[in-house]
């Protein structure tokens, strides 16, 4: 079989899709880079408004057009465009030094906040200052893996579509419904009339993660606000906090970090509402 | 007054320090790096065998030596040598881009598993097959958060005085006892002949933590063992266990980073053995 044509490295194409790598370029053309097989698999797999496929176009190299033929195929078949590439093609839009031959170019796919309220969600992590794409990422993998119905970015946050950032949270930015640039206050407003309870997750709390468990308030619809490992959640942001919970630093070490602190909190609301007769929820609403 | 005679960056003893990133200089010298005042203020309160204090060298650029006054006087007071330093000289031993003027060099500090056993610990962490050095830094911080009584490294584990791993353990690794390059095996044995129930942590396990707290077993003295995130636990070191443990995946991800599936893990124990009334603990031994 003749090898299919690559993709000339200066097609307005390839220009455009490395472009994605910079904020300005995404938001203007609400796309970024979804890269290797499992992010790639996913975004073929995804839905946006309408039932429109998120994958617009895919870039692949010739040994993982043969090894990701699968892929390749599904991709096509929901009428994205493929792209045969040269290796140094393909790592020059992904930008990472393994992307394993595939990336794609997908279209934003953050959900309306209103739309996240309207769902009544039980739990939900709200990332109200979170700077480091990677940490950003690894929450809402960990907001996935706990069963979290969404997760917000509020202004202050990271942006969603950081290659980092979509990296970190190895397909879970294609799973559950997010919301970006949401100021804080309104993700407050909005998700405490929605029914949820308001828990700020900040090492100066006075209560901590067993005190709520024990008092079983954590069965309850609620929301967590996850800040910035380093500082914290600031003074206004807790305020606005029905609860700031601290979880218990039971040894010598000062803190935990923003994805380990995230995990525990939220696998602990996830136990509190799936495990009635567990965590003292019998003494819940 | 006079401003202090900075070290030679040929000096001896500033080619010795540098030479402490490498692992085999390291094994040789037993000695490693604690980078910035954090870290520096954890080794000048650290005492090893028979009291001798863990710090022996401490470089300080004079910014660090007039801001950090106090660490500076404290690390004399033990003995330690203090070596006025370019910032050149510290940034070159450190090999990072702020260690805010402060690198000590320090004697290992890991402590023999039969000492470990001996105290019949309630709660250990075993990484049995941790490569990224980040993470086991990551999770020794983790299991000093949840109040574990010692972490052991395996001998299939990265090195516990990496730098990377000692930066990740932000100050865990002067806070609990450390037991290093023991085989699994016999960690294993040791742990369980002091008392312990053996459970693995894989994403594989038939078994998931919420069951573990429904029956009450984690109040028990407990070695958690953890692996490598991409490979899970190889079938062998499974075998070991008496149980083969997941941590609930309620979403769509397919699992967790080590690190946050380690903090989850660990503070279920740290809950169950810390909070009779709390997890239905009433029904465990």
């Amino acid at each position: 079989m003749a090898a299919p044509e690559l993709i000339s490295p200066r097609s307005p194409r390839v220009v455009a899709a490395r472009r994605l790598a910079r904020r300005n370029f995404r938001v203007k053309e609400r796309r970024f880079i979804a890269e290797g097989p499992q992010a790639v698999r996913e975004a073929v797999e995804h839905r946006g408004d309408g039932g429109r496929p998120t994958l617009i176009e895919l870039f692949a190299t010739a040994e993982a057009m043969e090894r990701y033929a699968d892929i390749v195929a599904a991709a096509r078949a929901t009428g994205a465009r493929i792209h045969p590439a040269a290796d140094e093609v393909v790592a020059g839009i992904s930008q990472t030094v393994t992307p394993q031959g595939l990336v794609g170019v997908c279209g934003f796919l953050d959900r309306p906040f209103e739309e996240i309220i309207k769902a009544r969600p039980r739990l939900v992590a709200v990332l109200a200052h979170v700077r480091d794409p990677g940490n950003a990422g690894t929450v809402l993998r960990c907001a996935d893996a706990a069963g979290a119905d969404a997760v917000v970015l509020t202004d202050a946050s990271v942006d969603l579509y950081n290659p980092k950032t979509v990296r970190a949270s190895v397909g879970s930015v294609f799973h559950l419904p997010v919301a970006v640039g949401v100021p804080v206050e309104q993700a407050v407003r909005g998700l405490r009339a929605a029914g949820s309870r308001i828990v700020a997750a900040d090492g100066s709390g006075e209560r901590d993660l067993d005190t709520e468990l024990d008092e079983g308030v954590l069965g309850r619809p609620t929301v967590w606000i996850f800040g910035n490992e380093a500082w914290g959640l600031p003074e206004e942001t807790r305020a606005l906090a029905d609860e700031v919970v601290r979880v218990p630093l039971h040894g010598r070490a000062e803190s935990l970090n923003l994805a380990t602190a995230a995990a525990v909190c939220l696998y602990a609301s996830a136990r509190a509402q799936r495990a009635p007769g567990g965590c003292r929820s019998v003494t819940s609403s």
